[in-house]
């Protein structure tokens, strides 16, 4: 797993390719276990219980979880069990239907016998699409950092690193290689950037403290972790020089639907001018719904992850202890809505755009309504 | 401690009246255990260590630590070299010099004998006005909460809750008794106003989970407990009425030092039209300086509080969870500054005025320059 952002890889054919492979995340840092899914319901349960997670990750997975389902029950009853099981295994990430419609498109002209195959074949495309659309998201956010590291003097020998601060896992980890916001800090790095990145922990599941502070360390990637309470103070004293995150929906207007916290951080990105970029694979942006605080759902998810957190004792071994009294309660709401207002960019793999309807519908003019 | 604001406190003077206990803030809401302050350098670990923390309380332990070290050696050179150690405990707190100012200024026209005696005189005097000062800030702050829940029709019979947020803990625990910023809530929840608060957790050290939600338990007042990232999406969605917190610091221009992430949560109440509030004894304000940003140092703490964290395991037993990859570094900021302009009104004692100078000179005439 030593590697660079292209080559961390979270999912996997088995060796045999009898089945699928994913990287346990509900264990990382602490311990690198990968988990075997052999059909349909191991595949939900690895969405389900977080052991994959990030958009493009769960597009992926539930892809491949068809398949797993169609070389047992090929049939248009079978087909549609296990999209549904699927599909109700997380409730805000866009590309999760994107890619069981998808794979569903893909298998249904065919005849029974032939669909496992074909269920195999698209969900390898969709994986390696992925791994296309997020280098070319690296290539288009690169750009960005090289000018906003000339902007204000830093990244390059002889100057002060660029500051980068990013919130939850948009890595390698949340996608199929690269990650997405991760993509153009690991371009920067390889091509001798100077980054450093301050890593938002990410409560309550500490996707920051955990994958992407490991990920960065695993490529060599300087970097600091924060409390996510710390963003808005360094970024009052000069010590961010941008903001960049991914997303689990975009709306056609350019509401930005992300890991709950990071409105605040955009907040604080437009009180001290600095740029709000958030990186995204097209199937993530919704064209059905505009804007993104009516339209979007918001998983409520077990207040355990906010009473209670994992990690490592003195001895090594990965427990859990209780932050909050006995009884107490807790909510947890998982996403919250940037509005288009608060970002600077999207960054996507056609390129860059404003945060708007006009911005989008530049880069996928194909999305633009027939007049006339 | 079953109690309303007003009889949970912190810290007292021995049954035997030879020395001080503390309620050991470190270990809440797990254990409940008083600590014996024997002498100068058990006050001085004692807000070092953060046994004791929260502003007026550290000024009420650093008095009565200064009365400890006269007991012993009630000479100049003795008083000089306990003002020394205490004062250094910690660099934000400015009822930390205040109180220390106090309680020599009331000392030093003794002779030796005479010292010990009249700065015990002198920290429980403190003691005293601190809980005469938090009961008028939550008479006052009261009004704003009736203001508040009538406006938006919350908190009477028959209507939803009112709902406040508030981030650390600026309770009781913070201080001698009723706290600053909990003071209107618990007098809005002894009269009857259905209040519910959204308790922040406050990483890195989770002063509001730990203790915010302990006190407010004990208490009786309805809470949640969420994480800091979450305050942002519920004022999206009209979930919080006001919010309300403490602080350790005021300029003279009505800026605001306090816990790490009060700034962010100040953002999104302003984004949202919301009430921020600040409750603060006047001690707290530094009628020296006027620009929090530029002026006020900012503690940087241990990077272990934000590697690690401290909870209880599932047979009751309170241990340290690392959250971070083996060896991964991070960065600790211990406060940050809320800009005037983002806060609503500032409740002292006197009464509420807005944060600038000209609202603070009107309530404290007296600070105003002599102009002649």
């Amino acid at each position: 797993m030593k590697s660079d952002g292209s080559t961390i890889r979270p999912i996997r054919l088995a060796a045999d390719a009898s089945c699928v492979e994913v990287l346990d995340q509900t264990l990382l840092p602490h311990q690198l276990a990968w988990r075997r899914l052999a059909g349909r319901d191991d595949a939900a349960h690895a969405i389900r219980s977080m052991q994959v997670r990030g958009a493009p990750l769960i597009g992926a997975t539930a892809a491949f979880g068809l398949w797993l389902a169609l070389k047992h029950d090929p049939s248009d009853a079978g087909l549609a069990a296990a999209d549904e099981v699927l599909r109700a295994t997380r409730p805000t990430a866009v590309n999760l239907a994107w890619a069981l419609d998808a794979v569903a498109a893909a298998v249904r002209p065919w005849p029974p016998n032939a669909r496992a195959a074909a269920a195999l074949a698209k969900a390898q495309a969709i994986a390696e699409e992925d791994v296309a659309i997020n280098a070319a998201i690296g290539r288009n956010g690169l750009k960005l950092f090289e000018e906003r590291a000339r902007a204000v003097g830093a990244g390059r020998d002889g100057t002060r690193p660029l500051n980068v601060l990013t919130h939850c896992n948009a890595g390698a980890l949340a996608c199929v290689a690269w990650g997405t916001a991760t993509s153009p800090i690991y371009q920067a790095h390889a091509q001798g950037m100077h980054v450093h990145v301050w890593v938002d922990e990410t409560r309550p599941r500490n996707q920051g403290a955990n994958l992407t502070a490991w990920e960065l360390g695993q490529s060599g990637v300087p970097h600091t972790v924060i409390v996510d309470n710390a963003g808005g103070h360094l970024m009052q004293h000069g010590k961010v020089d941008l903001c960049i995150v991914g997303t689990d929906r975009v709306t056609a207007d350019g509401d930005v639907c992300n890991k709950i916290g990071t409105y605040l951080k955009a907040l604080a990105a437009k009180d001290n001018g600095i740029p709000f970029y958030v990186a995204l694979p097209s199937p993530t942006i919704d064209w059905t719904i505009q804007d993104g605080l009516r339209e979007i759902p918001i998983e409520e998810r077990d207040e355990r992850e906010v009473t209670h957190i994992q990690g490592a004792l003195a001895d090594g071994r990965v427990d859990s202890v209780r932050l909050t009294p006995e009884g107490a309660r807790a909510a947890n709401y998982g996403f919250d809505v940037t509005p288009a207002r608060l970002v600077s960019a999207l960054i996507t793999e056609r390129g860059t755009c404003p945060a708007s309807r006009e911005g989008l519908l530049g880069l996928f003019p194909e999305r633009r309504p027939n007049v006339g």
